[in-house]
């Protein structure tokens, strides 16, 4: 398997932060699923929305494990970050990441999510299309 | 005055919406209170963040209409726009709209906000910095 | 029709907060939604969750008005209420406030919800159990 | 140490489910920093909203591991229920869960914050009336 790697620029904003000034720490996991949805987007004709409403694939979290060693302040500069660590059958493992501008870590966090019929919500194998694109090289994911 | 009108690209996440598969209606005002950030960020060194956590000048709202015309559904691609419709001592007042990639309308908002001291939780006059870019010619925010 | 006046108590989370320590506007609509649907859930066997999930019908905004008038801050108590102002035919106008312990207004909305069918995306009639509910005295709200 | 066991019943609502008809994951952290409010507004005079704007100390999250066994739909009733599993010097480590009605596990989170001055934004020592309220035998909560 190739490593795939995706990021985008994000500056933390007022609605994101709590009242000691710092993002409300829940708010990085909204970050992160915008993140997924985004990747999602560029591997797949119709996105991530096509694969919800069309395609009836959710891709519900099963177990997830975060660090936080930094915090994020309102108007701060981020780098949010995804990486396939493992491509399971009917699982994918994420290695997500928020650094800052200088690339020093603020958090990061392993996710394990299924693919999940959101008809008989049971665990479907990964789609097809979506495991060849994980499973293709991905040169242009590297920024 | 003239007119300012800023405006940004979004793609309406899966973390926005319900159940019924579109936007959760309180999510427009959390777009429309990122937009003002961005918008702020553009006018003021500093931008929004500084504004809020070393000038301590908030701008709460203070009235709110808005109509909603159309859906937005998961997956589609809006402009978010701003402009200023009247421009008080202590007080602005916004037209802010979402509208589809054809122009379309998906609803509007007219919402007065007042700048008000963090210290003091009173109403304060707009910073001078402020106002002089709001009153300035804006050309390079109507794209 | 009588009036329906349906209320709880609510207090302010650190959660709905923002930087400058006050309830970030946007809470207050999501406060007001779960309102709604604790109150369908007084009205109608299955409630809120049957509604929408079961016979597919959203309660969709099309026009909302707010007014505010005193902060809200972290921790404050407040009490949240809402009545039936006008009945349409496949309209609700609801009249939403944020009082404080003493009855001091915070924030009020005018807010109309149209029926709609979540297989067409369009307005319906309000479901006949709904309105009968809506219609009948009801005198075991907390008013 | 007594062990701390703190429990609330909550009904999981519409503006908490994503578009596939269940909890948007990330709404569990809200949920339970909800209860960690209502849980420390039990055990300190004034509470938690108190702890953070008179006293100005926060409670980051520094540590989160989560496991998801079922999922949660709109309308589910549900436990949360959080008890103290590690007092240390600046931190205190939290065992939360939500289980259904008959008390089968739908998530548990292990999570580890510290109390953060937010003057300095450095770790703390645990005040000491809230130590003393954790050390304390704890007859009145619900278990």
């Amino acid at each position: 398997m190739t490593t795939h790697r995706f990021q985008t620029s994000h500056r933390i904003r007022f609605s994101e932060c709590d009242s000691a000034g710092i993002i409300f720490y829940p708010q990085y996991f909204v970050l992160f699923n915008d993140l997924l949805e985004t990747w999602i987007d560029s591997l797949l004709p119709g996105g991530f929305a096509a694969l919800i409403s069309k395609r009836r694939c959710g891709v519900p979290t099963v177990h997830l494990e975060a660090e936080f060693t930094a915090i994020s302040r309102m108007g701060d500069d981020v780098t949010l970050s995804l990486e396939v660590s493992r491509l399971g059958t009917r699982s994918v493992t994420l290695a997500l990441a928020c650094a800052d501008q200088d690339g020093k870590l603020r958090m990061s966090v392993k996710q394990t999510v299924v693919t999940m019929s959101l008809e008989t919500y049971r665990a479907i194998p990964i789609p097809q299309d979506l495991r060849a694109a994980l499973e293709a090289p991905a040169p242009s994911f590297d920024r």
